[in-house]
């Protein structure tokens, strides 16, 4: 099944406790893409970079699935770039730069062929910008994932909730379910944000894993430990890359099959912080990928106690 | 299967958001013993109060199977008391008052009878007082386990590494597993202290879960999400009550048995912070346990994905 998905294409710059790299590769669509394509393609990519972002990268993407006729090229501009500095326990983070570049009067449009998709993965973006994707389709979709940030509930409280209102499934991590909710109980916020629209919602715990509430339910996934978190950036992208494109393979949208996929989101990335940037991720074979899943399984499992 | 227990026996006062309560029952054996003996009886429990301490507390815990031969009652003088409030997310606290009154000089004495323990939970508390108590078993015991604090890593590192070093499990949380082991990563936190005597830890993380590991593998208990956590304190000894009781009781050394020994320590824990002090716990029917113990199961079952 084709999966849409809309988000940045871009630089990182990125230092942590084991080293820093230097406009390396990143944003949400690109670790999207790379982890959705494992599982399912086409995935078509809508996104902009500037002149400056390497072909050699592209082309790469190319070769996985990943059809890019909906990716702008702005040869004389620069792509976006991003630079932060991740605190020893990889729990915060600080933004150094942010200069938006193409970015800044990005209008997502999309090719012809991509206006009919079976899933839709709207990656974190000015919720103006996601709402413009889905505009522009043509029929609707089987499923429309979001994810966002808190940086959008402050500066743009009225069109983020417009966004998550057409929204089937929301993706945020717990501290933005408490701002978008005004609830400290996540279970009090999830009850809370399912009547803005969604009818599924996905709550991101980074370490501590992620929860999942679909009509009265609750699920949890955990976070597998690991020896060495390298660089966390672009892991919640790739956890929803690695949920998306597991429902579209499946392509049955059962409460079981959305408790699976996010547990394939949560063993993608755990592979995604192993490395910097997308290292991890272009070594992944198909029974790396089992094996992996397969650990989460074993992680949790266990008889019934009475 | 019978257990041995020490630890305190004592008052609190404690202030959450939702509430203050002052003076109410407290103590890590205290909440020990409620737990476990859900499980099992009977629980033998050594510990210290003074004369204050409400007699008819002490006759519900012997209703309950908690036998008190080991309970010294010094009559002229005071029970412990520990004040603290909790920071609004229930992650942290301050402690405002420390009296230790009786446990100044605690030394405990094992009735004979106590002598012979199946199984045995050494509360938090000095480490040379858990090695007294060990120190006068006459039999060894099927498992050993220990709680400890920060507070002895800092204040008495030789007695307390001599006592992990006599234990069979190690139950601490997160930050005590990394201060113990000088690692961050906990999977390698917990291969290091693993080294320094117990076969199995355990790491607590709260509202996050627990881990389990034994042998090379790990397993992880979730927490259940709650609408409302009133009060966490004693949610760490009511873990641990409900651990033990749960071994006892089983009375089979298993690996699987200690994987749903932590779900049931987790079930009862999710109890015991719905409430000030041990009023939830004192509510409890065999009913209810059941029904949360379904409920962590269904939190994290899921079919294999691949």
């Amino acid at each position: 099944m084709s999966l849409l998905t809309v988000g940045t294409v871009a630089f990182d710059t990125i230092e942590t406790a084991f080293g820093k790299v230097d406009r390396v590769v990143g944003g949400a669509a690109m670790y999207i893409g790379l982890a959705a394509s494992k599982f399912t393609t086409p995935i078509n990519l809508v996104s902009v970079v500037g002149g400056d972002f390497p072909e050699k990268e592209l082309k790469y993407m190319e070769s996985l699935g990943i059809n890019l006729d909906g990716l702008q090229i702005k040869k004389n501009e620069k792509s976006f770039f991003w630079a932060g500095k991740y605190h020893d326990d990889m729990n915060g983070r600080d933004t150094l730069v942010t200069d938006l570049n193409v970015l800044a009067d990005f209008d997502p449009i999309l090719p012809e062929a991509h206006k009919k998709p079976d899933y839709v993965m709207l990656g974190n973006l000015t919720p103006d910008v996601q709402m413009r994707v889905l505009d522009q389709l043509k029929k609707k979709p089987k499923l429309v994932a979001m994810d966002t940030m808190n940086f959008w509930m402050d500066v743009a409280w009225d069109s983020l909730l417009k966004t998550i209102q057409k929204v089937d499934l929301l993706l945020i991590n717990d501290e933005e379910a408490r701002q978008l909710s005004g609830e400290h109980s996540l279970l009090k916020a999830a009850k809370a944000i399912l009547k803005m629209g969604p009818k599924i919602l996905v709550i991101k715990k980074g370490e501590h894993g992620a929860l999942l509430f679909q009509d009265k339910s609750v699920f949890f996934a955990p976070a597998l430990p690991l020896e060495k978190v390298m660089d966390p950036t672009g892991a919640g992208d790739t956890f929803a890359g690695g949920m998306m494109g597991y429902l579209a393979m499946k392509d049955r949208l059962t409460k079981d099959n959305f408790k699976k996929a996010i547990i394939v989101g949560s063993a993608m990335a755990s592979f995604c912080v192993e490395k910097f940037s997308n290292e991890r991720m272009k070594e992944l074979t198909t029974d790396m990928v089992k094996l992996r899943i397969k650990e989460f399984e074993k992680l949790v499992k266990f008889g019934a106690p009475l």
